[in-house]
């Protein structure tokens, strides 16, 4: 209980805004934090060891190599050039990273996490204006005026991702450097596009999540005033239309009444996460329930079986409803984190726990898929379906977008990441809520939650489960006030036939959440078993790009055939399988998967259609052999060097 | 017979170079001129007579309105600033339109596309530096210097584009003032990159193409050489990759050894074409025989049904094998032109009649498709499903690609209208082909060919059609010399069960060449009927994006279902077919089509799946009601305002 033992050591206690990334306003739900919740191992907790161990490392010595980080370092010093190495957002990198340091910190007491943080906040800093602007990109020497690009030039954006890591840093040792110049920052913004500065809104939202909760961290109602403007600015033509249109920066319509989300997705989540943080703020009713249904808009109509999000890459956007091409899915890493972030708000804005559902799902099929297993190398587009394997120079390169099969250490727009950093190093915060009177468990893991209750009686419970490979959660109490408490989990909405055992036998309990309320004492357990049996799923048949496809889930793992474990000689768009014959559980070389039977098509003889087009009258049943087929889990494909894969697989 | 007539008139006579696009040396097979083959009406003779009547004008107007014609004066006038209206490329759009003037005045003697040829060539040549080298981007005042940015500059594809517009001239009026400027520019492109020039290449192959037609049409083996020095230089890294890698502009691997085309479609084909030219002139089987194989298999595994190629979107390329997402099919307009330069280059060395089908095939589905009906907007992109209706509001406006589901008057990049423009103009010289002893009809449309044989005997013929809609294809006799004379007509690759009836009566003939030799008196009729009658489609089964779906042809014409022609409250997508139904001709309001049976998905009681997510158990079958369905010729869609659209049906 890493965690949790060294915040004690540190002497922080269960204060009330402690570590967690967000905190709206008291409620029913109240989210844990990093002191009150710790993983205690498991697929989480490893992806969360090799975060601390290498993906921090990794990241900071990327940006040192590119020059990212020295970016500031020229503009301490007045050298600054017109041109300077990296994207102009390559600011934010460097903020992400330190976001992801403090909480690291904040989680284990790390100390090199803290000096690391320390030098950075150190350089950060010197490079700051005095009237507060902070930016490597614009207004220094021969560079671009201030604010002179609000399209593309996200200096805003850049300055959201500062008040981020502040927000990280007030929340794990209270107000030092880093918090300061962030403070600095966000007054030099709101006094820029304040009420009475420049009506204007930048073309990447990310100001509008950063202020909002800097302004809950530090109590300061200008920066959620701040980043109230923002977001209600947004959808009027603020912004200059670039080639894919107003809607790739959701200046198209406004938050409160657009239906779906469309255009960019990381703009549209970042942003859909602020206005959620605006209308709990405001008691806002209209503006929650606009969001709420632009989720489910969105979730029903444009979102993939991985929870992944944007299925275009020419604007990294959302397509039309319906259109979700398993092959070209970009599904961004950084917008399944940016989806988590919006449905964690509106899980806590309204306790629904279908958000809980979306998180676990986009949580294990997006944003554990990105790192590489010894966290030096991500996955930035996350497709379902991998037509030719990869390079494997893709391995050692600065990379596009990694679209080739292969994770690659680093990109040339490096986005994803210190985003998945600053995630991992926050898992837990997103896994349970307390309650006046118990504690609420979302995601299913190794945990140990010390947490307090209202009146500060200690609730503490151990959550012991070799979930997601099996679905036994075992709740045991570690210490309980003596008098009733609740004590509830979710029960995933896919888990038909699930059993709830607190103490009289196992009884059916139904997809949603289920509560059991008693006086507890130490060694008591709660039981919960999840149906993890690998199962058939269809698509809705306007989902037209994986017509006549199944797909295998495990629990909430969705699976993949990948080329490496099929017969020598059999090429994956070869591959039929007997949905009917049913499927089963079967172990991989990457974890707990499923075995089914298909038949690979004998190509030999097929020949083209009229003209040498593939297309012509029904074509006679083409030779067929028996195969039997293994999937291994979505997010470990590609591990055992570049092949083809497909989570989507054609019916026989 | 306008075009013929009017050749006569103009005093020019069955010159062996005379109005014809492209001239190999001497063989079985010589393209007809514009003074030897005209159309006579039908649907290519109504696009002709638009494109003559407004297209050419309205192409002049809106590179007036937007500076892309003045960009030449002011380098004449030494004006020139940094920076100028239009993209790098914009210089050629001027001169493919100057292509098309002079194709159009070779065509019907047209003085006032004459005298706007005259007036550009005037305004060009003036722009024209000292030592020929001639660009509006680079090179002049502040701007960058020449040639420094071949991967994006585009100077060297400019310039092609200025070849073939003075290959039109030269072979229709002779060499004026354009030819002498072209002249000057080619040679100054050989001085810089010949063999003792700058070993290198333009990041958008169109220069080779250029140079080997107008190295043919002036007898200048230096162009000839220099073509074949770019063509072969090509695929050794010489160019910095871009973020689509060197693949985009076909630099990972030289002609002569890449198996599929790749990368950008139109940069990939209009090198195809140019290879083609050099591998003829060096008489070169191995160069023609890699192309033969990267032709077969382009059009296996990477073209749509409509011959329609590209269907990426982010970089305007070839996706991988069997990615064919109808959707996001990009088919670019232009890439239809250059696949039809590609394959007529190859009917044209080979005699193989597979590429006059996919001519046909191009030319019906994707070129007839751009142009709205007036001559005034155009399809860029050429989709194969619109889910979305487009806004009215991109009927008027410069439109990013015309990516909405309506044609625009001009794009952004707006390479399409001055595309369509030259290759319309010139439609009939991909119709026939003169051999020593007759003729081989290849596309049918009502035609009047006025040719000579080897030994000069006229041989002068009528067809008479209702081609495409009716499949009766009547070749009558005009002239013919006293002897034995040879009239072959294609038998398209989809006609199975056609007849020929050249006097004795209708017999069965296979798809392929079908002749009939013997000796001619004018009157004789040779009758070919096809079998037009809508026929269902149906893809390989590993064309993943329309599996479940069928397609409708009606002979050698795509047909789609328009939202339109629905019953009021039906949305396309939840329309599925019964194919086993079978499909009948129908009048439709764009001329024949075809009608058929479908079902309504009623989606009022469908639930999405577990956590609202369209993906689930197999659901039940939803409530169906049967209803009858209109399909209108693809080529035509979008032509009675915004509507959804798709080709491939989803069978019940």
């Amino acid at each position: 209980v890493t965690g949790v033992a060294d915040a004690r050591r540190t002497g922080r206690g269960a204060d009330p805004t402690g570590g967690r990334p967000v905190v709206p306003p008291p409620g029913e739900r109240r989210p844990l934090g990093l002191d009150e919740i710790a993983l205690t191992g498991g697929l989480w907790g490893r992806l969360q060891d090799t975060n601390a161990a290498a993906t921090l490392d990794h990241c900071e010595e990327w940006m040192e190599r590119l020059g990212w980080i020295a970016n500031f370092d020229r503009v301490a010093a007045g050298t600054t050039a017109p041109d300077r190495p990296g994207w102009p957002f390559s600011d934010s990198e460097v903020y992400k990273l330190m976001e992801a340091l403090a909480w690291e910190h904040g989680r284990t007491g790390s100390a090199t996490a803290d000096a690391a943080l320390r030098r950075l906040t150190a350089r950060v800093a010197a490079a700051q204006d005095a009237d507060g602007y902070l930016n490597t990109c614009f207004g220094h020497g021969e560079q671009r005026p201030r604010y002179s690009d609000l399209e593309e030039g996200h200096e805003l954006y850049s300055t959201g991702h500062l008040l981020q890591a502040a927000v990280a840093r007030v929340r794990t040792v209270g107000e030092d450097d880093l918090v300061r110049v962030a403070r600095r920052a966000a007054d030099q913004v709101c006094a820029a596009f304040g009420p009475d500065g420049r009506a204007a809104v930048c073309g990447h939202p990310e100001i509008e999540v950063g202020l909002a909760e800097l302004g809950r961290a530090l109590g300061e109602p200008r920066y959620l005033d701040q980043a109230a403007l923002f977001v209600e600015r947004r959808g009027h033509g603020l912004l200059r239309p670039g080639p894919f249109g107003a809607a790739y920066f959701q200046d198209d319509e406004p938050v409160r009444t657009a239906t779906v989300w469309r255009g960019h997705a990381v703009r549209a989540l970042y942003l859909a996460a602020a206005a959620v943080d605006v209308a709990v703020e405001r008691a806002d009713a209209g503006l929650l329930a606009a969001l709420e249904g632009q989720w489910a808009a969105t979730v029903q109509r444009r979102t993939y079986l991985t929870g992944g999000m944007g299925s275009q890459h020419q604007d990294e956007g959302y397509g039309d409803d319906w259109a979700l091409p398993p092959d070209r899915a970009y599904c961004e890493t950084c917008a399944g984190i940016a989806s988590v972030m919006v449905s964690w708000r509106l899980y806590l804005a309204t306790g629904d726990v279908r958000y809980a559902d979306l998180v676990e799902r986009t949580m294990l099929n997006v944003v554990a898929t990105s790192p590489r297993a010894d966290g030096r190398a991500f996955f930035y587009a996350n497709p379902l379906h991998q037509r030719s394997a990869a390079s494997p120079a893709v391995e050692d390169e600065v990379n596009a977008r990694a679209e080739g099969g292969l994770r690659a250490p680093w990109f040339d727009v490096s986005c994803c990441p210190t985003n998945v950093a600053r995630t991992l190093a926050t898992w837990q915060s997103y896994a349970a809520v307390a309650e006046p009177d118990g504690v609420t468990l979302l995601q299913h893991a190794p945990l140990a939650v010390r947490t307090a209750l209202a009146d500060g009686e200690p609730l503490h419970l151990d959550v012991e489960t070799g979930y997601p490979e099996d679905g036994d959660v075992v709740v045991r109490v570690v210490a309980a006030p003596p008098r009733p408490v609740r004590i509830a989990l979710r029960v995933p909405a896919w888990a038909a036939g699930a059993t709830l055992d607190d103490g009289a036998g196992p009884r059916p309990v139904e997809p949603g959440l289920v509560a059991v309320r008693r006086r507890f004492a130490p060694g008591d357990e709660v039981r919960l078993v999840l149906p993890v049996a690998p199962r058939l799923t269809w698509p809705d048949d306007r989902v037209d790009a994986v017509r006549g496809c199944v797909a295998v889930e495990r629990g909430p793992v969705v699976l993949a055939l990948e080329s490496v474990d099929l017969p020598p000689g059999v090429a994956i768009e070869d591959v039929r399988v007997h949905a009917d014959a049913g499927v089963r559980d079967a172990p991989t070389p990457l974890g707990a998967g499923a075995a089914l039977r298909g038949t690979v098509t004998e190509r030999g003889a097929a020949a083209p259609g009229p003209g040498g087009l593939p297309y012509g009258p029904r074509a006679a049943g083409p030779v067929l052999r028996e195969v039997d087929l293994t999937l291994v889990p979505y997010h470990g494909w590609a591990e055992r060097g570049p092949s083809t894969m497909r989570v989507w697989l054609p019916e026989a």
